[in-house]
This record gives C-alpha cells, sequence and structure tokens, in this order.
C-alpha cells in the first residue's frame, strides 16, 4: 500500500501518516519521489485492516491518494501515478505527448566532430546531443573515452547549439563532476544493477536515463528504477536497448519492441529506444526508429557520425548525418499525434 | 554459386549446364524453384575456375544470371532473386509494395463465430481468414481443434466472404486434404523443422507460410524455407511470431523486430508479422501491429474473435471485432506508400 | 485427478470407474499407459467433490491408487508412478539404478565404419549402438543419411555384437519399416514438438527415446512425452542435449545439467544425457559424460566416430574410439552405487 | 602478441622491450600481471614483422616467452600462462589440482547463525567461509545486509574457525574497509562488468573472487577478469553461478556447466562453481555439487544456513548443516585425485 502525499503536505502531515501506519502494527517507510512524499507500507496486511486503515489514511490532512500497489516496484508503478510523467530539462520535455530524440556519436573524439555532429542534427529535430565521454568498453584495452576532456566539449557543444546534453556515468564519484557539465546522466546497461550508482545519482537532482541490460527482465529495470526514484529522484528516464539475441549473426542484440507497451501500461515513466545498440548496424537502425516511434515509445536514442568509417567506437552502427535526417522525417511523419 | 535459368529455358539448355559445370569436375544440383529453375554448385569452386566457368556459363543458352551466394540457402537467398517475392492466391497479393493482414480466430470453433469474424475482418480490409481446424497443443488433454469439420466450415466462410484461407497442417498426409479446403497452408512454429512436413508441401503448388520457431536463428529459418523451395514450391511466406523471451511476467513471447529489417535485406520472400502470439495479451497486439507495419513488414496474422473471453483457445491474445477495426486504421494511416 | 488402475484390472472394472466419474458430472479420460491402464478425470473439481469421490473411487474393484495431480502431464509425472521407470529392450535395461550408455556415429556411413565402432564401443560397456540412417539436417544440402541400406548396415552390427540399437525417426511413415530394422526409435530435438509424430510412436509398442528441443521448457518436453504416454506406450526414454546457449563461441549448445535433478525429482521416466550435441567439440564431451553420471542421469548418448576427421556429420563432437574406451572407464569410478 | 617478462626482470629490461616494439613502429602496453610484468603488442602486427619480432624480442635480456594471442582476453588466457593459476590465501590454495570449497550463509544475520554455520561447514570440510554483510537485493525495499557489524562478525567467525573469509563488495569505495575484515574480495554477478569495480579491485593486492553474469558470455567473463589483471593484481578467481534459463519454473537458473572446462582449456584462472544461486532449491543443489566436481571445476561456493527456513535472505536455496556435511562426503569421493 502506497500513501501518496499531496505537493503541498507538511512535515507534520507525513509525521501523522507514519505514526498511523506504526499504531496498527505496520511497518512505514518514507519515499521522497520527487515533487510529492509518498509512504509506503511494507509489511503485508491483513484483508480486515486493509479497508480499515485506507479509510483512515483518506481522511488524515495532507493525504493525496491511498492505492494498493501489488507489484515490487512501487513508486515506478502506474497504480502510484496514473498520468505520464515529464521529465523537463532546460525547456525541452521527455514524456508523452512529447517525442524526443536524442543523437550524437557513441564516443566524444574531437570538437569537430561533435560540433558538426551537433549542428547537423539540431537541424534535423534532435533536442538532445549524446556522447561519451567515460565509455565502458568489454575490453580494458579498448578506447575508454577523452574523460574531462570530452565533457567540456560537450558541454561547449550544447551551449553552441541551445542543445541538452547527456552523457554517461560509470563511477558514482563522478557524479558531481559530469553533473556540473552535462544535463542529463546516462547509466549504461552494464551497470543496470550497479546498486551504489543508482543510489548515488537518486540522492541527486538531476534526470537520470537508465538503460535496460541485456539480461535484465522488465521487472528487474523497474525495480533498478525504484533504487533511484526511493532516494527522492523522480526525473528517471527508461531506456530500452535491446536483449540477449538468439545468435549474432545479423545483429547485436534483440530489440525488445514488445516491452514498449508493456512499460508504458505499467509504469509512467518515458521511455526511450535506442535502436543503434540492438541492431549494431547502422542498415537497420532507420527500421528500428519507425517501428519504436510506432510502438508508442516517448523517442529514441540514436548515434549519429559525420564519418562513421573512422569512428573510434561502434562506427558500424552509427547513421551519417544525412541519412538521420531522412530518418527524422519518416518518423515525424508516424508520430502525428506527438508533439515533436 | 546459382545459374539462374530464364523461364523460357528449355529442358536441353538445363542439360547443357549440367554437364559443363560437370566438365569442370563440380557438382551441379538442379533446384526447380518455382517459375524458373535454378541450378546450384555445391562442390567448393577454386578463385581461379569462379572467372572462367561465370564466363562461360553465362554464354549458354537459356541462362538468365549467374551469382555467388555466400549464405547458406540459395534459392531463398536476395542473391538468386535480387527482387520482392510476390505470392498471389485468387487476385490477393503477399510481398511488396503490398501490405496484406490475415485474421480470424485461432481455432475454428463453429459456423456462426467464425462466419461473423469472417465478415466483420474481412469489412475491415482483411484479405484472408486465418483459422484452425488441426490444432498442435502443448498439452495433449487440450482442445485439438474440428478438423475436417473445421477445414469445410473456412471454405465456406472464404467462399461467403471472397476472402483467401490459411490454416494449419500438422502432418504431411493431410496435406492433400487441407489443400482442398484452403488456400495457403500455414506450418507453424513447433513444426519448423520437420522436414518430412516441409518437403512434403515442397512438392505441392500451394502457397505456404511458414512461421518462424521460437528458439530459431535466422538462417536455421531461411533454411527452412530452403527445405521447401528447393522442391519446386516457390511459393513461400514467411511470418515472425515471437522469440524466446527473458521471462514470460508479462508476454509469451519476444517478438523480433529486428528480424524485419534483416530478412528483408537478404531474402526475397515476403514476411508478415503475428503480433497475436508473441504478446499472448490483446493489450499489446495494437502497438505491435502498428510497430510491424512501419518496421516493414509486408502484412500481418492477427488473432481476432467475436466473445474472446470464451474462446476454446488463445483467448486472453484475440483482439475483438471492433478492436480489429480500429488497429487496421492506425495500420493504414502508418502505410501510406503501400498497396492496402 | 488421476485413478491408476491395477494391472489385473478387467475391462468392467475400468469401465466402472469411467461411469462413476461421469455420475458426479465430471470428464474422464481412459489412458492405456502401457501395463496398466489410468483414468484421468480432466474437469476441474471443486473441493467438496474431491474428497468424496476419492474415497467412492478407491472402494472400486480393480484401483490401485487415486492421486491428485497439479501438473499439465500426468502420466509422466510422479505422482503417477512414484517408482523409477525401467524401460527393458532385449535384456538391456534403461532406467535406475542401471547406467547405461548408447554410443556410435552420428550417422551410417558404411559397413566397416559402423562395425568397427559397434565392436570397440561394445568392449568399452556401451550396451546401445546408435547411429543414423535418416538424418534431420539444417540445410537441405547437407549429406542426409543412408536410408533403409542404413537401417539394414545398423541392424547386422547389433546382431553382430548383441547390442540394442537406436536410430532416428523423422517420418511417422518410416515407423513401422524403423521398427523392423531398429530396437529403439529415437526422436530428435526438431521433432520434439511434431505431435502427429508423438502420436504415432505412441500407438506402436516400441520403446522411444525423446530428445529435447534446444528451446524447449522442462514441462512442454514432458507434455511431449505424454503425447507418446496418453497413446498407450509407456516405454519412453527421455534425453537432455542442450538448450540455447548465450553465444556459441565456443560450443554448440549450454548443456542444462540441472534438468537432470529437476527431471528425477518430478517424473519416473529415465533420463540420458547427450553430451555430444551440447559440447559441439570432443574436447569438453569427457567432462561433460563425467558431470552427467555425477548429477544422478540415468545414462549417455555418446557420438563415436573411428576417424572423426573424415565423419560426413558432425566430426568435431566425436570422441575416437580410444577416447571413449578412457571416458567409460572415468565414468564407472563415479557411479559406484549403479549397475553398469 | 604478449612478452611475458621473467619475475627477474629488471625496469631496464622491461622497458628495453617496449623501446624495440617501438622501433617496429608498434604500440606496446605494460601489463603487471602479479608476480611478473608482461608486455602487450596492441597494433596489429603483419606477418613478416611477427617472425622477426619475435626472434629479436626473445634474444632480449628478461624476457620469460613470447605468445601470440589471438583472443581478445590477454593475461586471463591460457597462451598467457600454460600452468593453472593458483591463488593462496593464509595457507589455503584455490586453483587445480586442490578443490576448495567455500560455504556459508547468502547474508550474515547475527553472530550465532555465523559461528554455528562457520563451525560445522569447517568441520565437514570447508575451508573458506562465505556471508554477506553488504547485500546487493533486486529490490531497494529488501534486506541490504548489516554492513560493517556484519564484517566484524565474519572476521571474528574467520579467526575463531582459522577459516579463510569471502565477502561481497558492491562500492570500491568499500574496498579497503571491507579487505580490512575479509581475506577474499567477491564481485556479484550484478557488477561483474562494473568496470571501476573491477580496476579498483585491481590496484589492490587481494584476492578476488569474480561471479559471471548471468547474461554474459564467456569472452565478457574473461575480459571483465582481464580489467582486473591487467591493473597488476593476478589473483582472480572466477565462479560461475548460472546463466539465464529458458523458464523458471522449477530453477533460478541453467548452470552452465560447460563453462567449467570450456574456461579451463582457454584460461589458467581457478574456476568454482556456485550451484545455490543456479538452482535457487535446496533439492537440486548435492546434484550440482558432484556435477560441477566431475565436471572439473576447481571447488564450490555453498549457501548453508543452520535454520534455511528463517533465513533473511535465499532460504530455499541454502543447505542444512546437515545436508551439506552429507554432500561434502559425496564431494570427496568423486574427486579422488584432487587434494581436498
Amino acid at each position: 500500500m502506497i500513501v501518496a502525499m499531496r505537493s503541498d503536505a507538511t512535515q507534520a502531515d507525513i509525521e501523522r501518516v507514519v505514526e498511523t501506519i506504526a499504531e496498527y502494527g505496520l511497518r512505514a517507510m518514507t519515499l521522497p519521489g520527487g515533487e510529492r512524499v509518498a509512504i509506503g507500507i511494507t509489511s503485508s496486511i491483513s484483508h480486515d485492516v486493509r479497508d480499515t486503515l485506507t479509510e483512515v489514511l483518506n481522511s488524515l490532512a495532507g493525504v493525496g491518494h491511498v492505492t494498493q500497489v501489488s507489484r515490487a516496484y512501487k513508486l515506478a508503478s502506474r497504480e502510484f501515478n496514473p498520468v505520464d510523467s515529464v521529465v523537463e530539462i532546460k525547456g525541452v520535455k521527455i514524456g508523452a505527448p512529447t517525442f524526443t530524440v536524442a543523437a550524437g556519436p557513441c564516443a566524444i573524439e574531437n570538437r569537430d566532430q561533435l560540433m558538426q555532429t551537433a549542428e547537423s542534427v539540431e537541424k534535423s529535430g534532435a533536442k538532445l546531443l549524446r556522447g561519451g565521454a567515460f565509455k565502458p568498453r568489454t575490453s580494458p584495452y579498448a578506447f575508454q573515452g577523452l574523460g574531462v576532456e570530452g565533457l567540456k566539449l560537450l558541454k561547449e557543444a550544447g551551449e553552441a547549439t541551445g542543445m541538452v546534453t547527456v552523457t554517461e556515468i560509470m563511477d558514482q564519484h563522478d557524479a558531481e563532476l559530469i553533473a556540473e557539465y552535462a544535463d542529463i546522466l546516462q547509466i549504461g546497461a552494464r551497470n543496470m544493477q550497479n546498486y551504489s550508482l543508482l543510489s548515488a545519482v537518486g540522492r541527486m537532482d538531476v534526470p537520470v536515463l537508465l538503460k535496460r541490460g541485456p539480461g535484465a527482465t522488465i521487472d528487474e529495470w523497474l525495480l533498478a528504477a525504484e533504487y533511484i526514484l526511493c532516494q527522492g529522484n523522480s526525473k528517471v528516464i527508461l531506456c530500452e536497448r535491446g536483449v540477449h539475441p538468439l545468435d549474432r549473426a545479423y545483429t547485436r542484440y534483440t530489440l525488445d519492441i514488445l516491452a514498449i507497451p508493456v512499460v508504458k501500461s505499467i509504469s509512467h515513466l518515458p521511455v526511450l529506444v535506442d535502436p543503434s545498440h540492438a541492431a549494431g548496424n547502422r542498415a537497420y537502425v532507420p527500421s528500428l526508429c519507425c517501428a519504436a516511434a510506432a510502438a508508442g515509445a516517448d523517442g529514441l536514442l540514436v548515434e549519429v557520425h559525420p564519418e562513421p568509417s573512422k569512428a573510434l567506437c561502434d562506427g558500424p552502427q552509427a547513421l551519417t548525418l544525412d541519412t538521420f535526417a531522412t530518418v527524422m522525417q519518416q518518423v515525424k511523419s508516424l508520430c502525428g499525434n506527438k508533439v515533436f
């Protein structure tokens, strides 16, 4: 059971609810879910008590609504927030009815590469600029990113184009540093269950883009989001990027397109799709962009590079600037009823 | 290497090609791929010989073109036929640039159920009527279909509505019987590697809808198609219906949307999508229909039932007649450049 | 609910049970499960009726015991038969406490190859001779087996060495033919859900070795066995041969060693392990043989070839005759408490 | 190509090798792999140069041997170290020909629980005591461990019984703290690709137990080990604990028993098996312990609890003290040729 407090609830209101729950011999947990506090009852409640308690709690000052949440995730659930969440950063909205596209190179390589990409994708309609400065690479011998130098270039490109920036964080101790330079912190697939990192960004007031691990079930993904939400940071954006494939003869992963309508029905959080990592081959990326838009995703995260053949990281899956422009036209035509 | 003969090639032309290949010490296999014969060279060819032989073969009477096919599948490959194949049955086309929808109940239950469904889905724009008479069920104790009685009803409904009919075949010895009543034979996911069945329908002159097994790689799927094609039946329609999921908490399978652009790029065969079995839950079917159309599928195979809650088989995933009508409108609006 | 009749129950006894069940408004299904008949109640039964009905049925002539079976499979369940089933063919037993090894080439190629293998593996302790005459191959262009000629060689080798023979059946219409030559019919992984084939061998009085499909859950596998059992053939032997792998960099499949203790606890059927197809590489086969024995399997199905490098099929995974002899010694030492 | 320096090589020797490589226009990376330094050439080398360079390098002072390593992992490969690595802690060896068992509760709950378990498993033959103080839990609302209080109890129990202790680290900033109390740092499956954490423990001089992620391929697992090794810490112990299952009807994961012989053939690192997390059900744990030993694992990591039904974490998969004692007897009898 979750008691969602009103946004104007006072600390005294909150304490009164916690005490009331305690009087019934139940354990309450205060969940600072962004703009408004929620109080979860984590003990199991008998059917007899449930109805009485619901009535009592509903009558208390500051209480918004009381809901039963059967899932393991609470704050991420549609029951907790029946309305689609919208994360807003510098005027850019992520969440229905807006369709938001993030584009940019896998790794930031130099000023020219980044600036050329940013200017082009911005013209094509992307509102977010993505680019990796700290790169998680399967091999320790692969290019690991430009680090702080990359962050500076990202900030510069964001300011020059008026775009919101997103970059990956791999270590919670870089959180403050990265947040100085970038607008959205991305948690990559490999760190989806790095609970120290999730909790750390949960304690910050910065939007977080949470990618799904390739082996994570939908519940594991939403519980990872819950780790962030239950620390008080409600600005969570989900991103599907492909699950384990049957084989890798043609693609890197299997894009779980079904996850889009499923997550949209059980959670209020916005969901983007990353077609680039799923496909691993730019030939298939345009079809996936269209499929994601048609399936109801709230946006895309696409790898774009001015010269994919010279990319230091994931070149084969990056779209050229021109192809990206074309894809954006196609996607717009599929999103007639969305704000672009 | 594959030698595609022209459609007006004579038996003597074919024999001359086979002899020529033999003169080079190589093994030739005549593949009666539908309207035109192909001759595959199944021995490995040295680089020296390849160029000379290609030149020689190209100069022979009746030869259309000579191509290198690196994949294990030959007749199913895009190299063999660079143009999209179109399967035509009673004036209904399946294959680009047409978008073709098959709809109907999982199992044929009685005349009323089938007729009501057929009339409704035909009005909504479906050109194919699907319905199972012989049902492959995981449990031997589950409803196994009406058998011949079901076939008769299917034929009746097809004639009454002018729709082309499709039904599943599980046993090669029913092939002639089923082909008397239905227009397209469907091979289900469980029988995708039942090579006796594939070869049997390969020897017939009837369109075959080949579903992908949930654990089949794309190569295994195309090689299953090759079993049909290499017997001389070129009327093969592929159907993606979901692969093994990470878990089954919300859906039955994971729809492999990426398989659509992949198969369209490596094969000339038409590809439909069955969103119903993949989702296992009607709530997610409309989104998948839209995603499939946007990803470039050549059509859909959708389960529709007048009263899903009373269905004898797979009720939870069947759309109602009204929802299907709505979905068809959405899909049409996404397929602006296709013939509907 | 299942009513297991005693082996001396008369037809009249059986009919009386069926009538009694019908009197309660429930549907009965007679399941000729080998030596004794079982009667399953396939309608759902209210708690009130269950106890009374159990009492009534237990009092009828010919009734052995009445059990609740909660699983979808009935005759394959441990509840139906609490004792380990033993399949006996020509004096060779398969099922605890015996440990039985089948060995031989993937495909029968010629008399010398087969006879040399048979004589050697028999000396090493194998009681069953395996060899394929009809081969299911992923590609239609691969070697498909010697057919009837292969069956004749198999029979000859079996008689010469006193070994029980096992070979694959792919088409139900070959069933009588194959049963003339071989002692055990093997149903391969690709045909595990070919229900026509399962039902056909279910109507025969011949032992069946049922391989698990690489994508089949344990329930799907046991329900496939149920298709055979419910037709009256109780001589079913299960065989685990690997499930879908995460990747194929080093092996073909992932051997599901956990399936051994799971199936032994929920079913009474004997379970063999095929390490050769799982590994796809002979280097790993000895370790898997030992692991299977230690995990409680009832035997092995191993590919052995006198000259693996010249094998027409699956050479890389075949053990040499010498390595097989060594492995058998290791396995015996691990099976101290089993009859070898 | 990898140049393994001798353990008595001087800094000058190392520099000479690096310079020589640079003279050929190639990039060298010094890898401080524990007792001896290795120098990897990360540029690609033409065939012409390879032979000459190998000869030249072999002639330099301090060079042990020069090897071609085709795999992405270098220091973890069998080519780098053809002999089985043995990690030794306080006289306890992990690595062939020793078979080492770690046992203990999933989570440390209180002194009595831990001490009772430690004394019992030590008597049964376990040399390592495992117990979680910081617990990674899928849900943020589940019991997260006792923290430092748990570490103190672990150290106390280790000293009282003379056992070596192992506990999980989730955050690199706890590394020094945990290393004060425990002998081996465990990196759990969820953090297998947390590269910040891997690098951090790589810079320490403490043994690390690296669990395989349930979705990690063998190459991804060995590359995770490489992240630790290439920082200079050679004391890496691998642990297989189950990969993604086909379904979860009976078990939590699929134990990848094949990974044991595969990893033993391509890497020199010791490999343990955790049967408890794989099975998720204590009924199947004894069979898996035996299978792992028979397959060639270097030891086990088993969850044991004095009262599993009261465990705060993963009770269903914990063995009782008595069952563990019995299992140890069985495993010993299977490991005749190992040091126990």
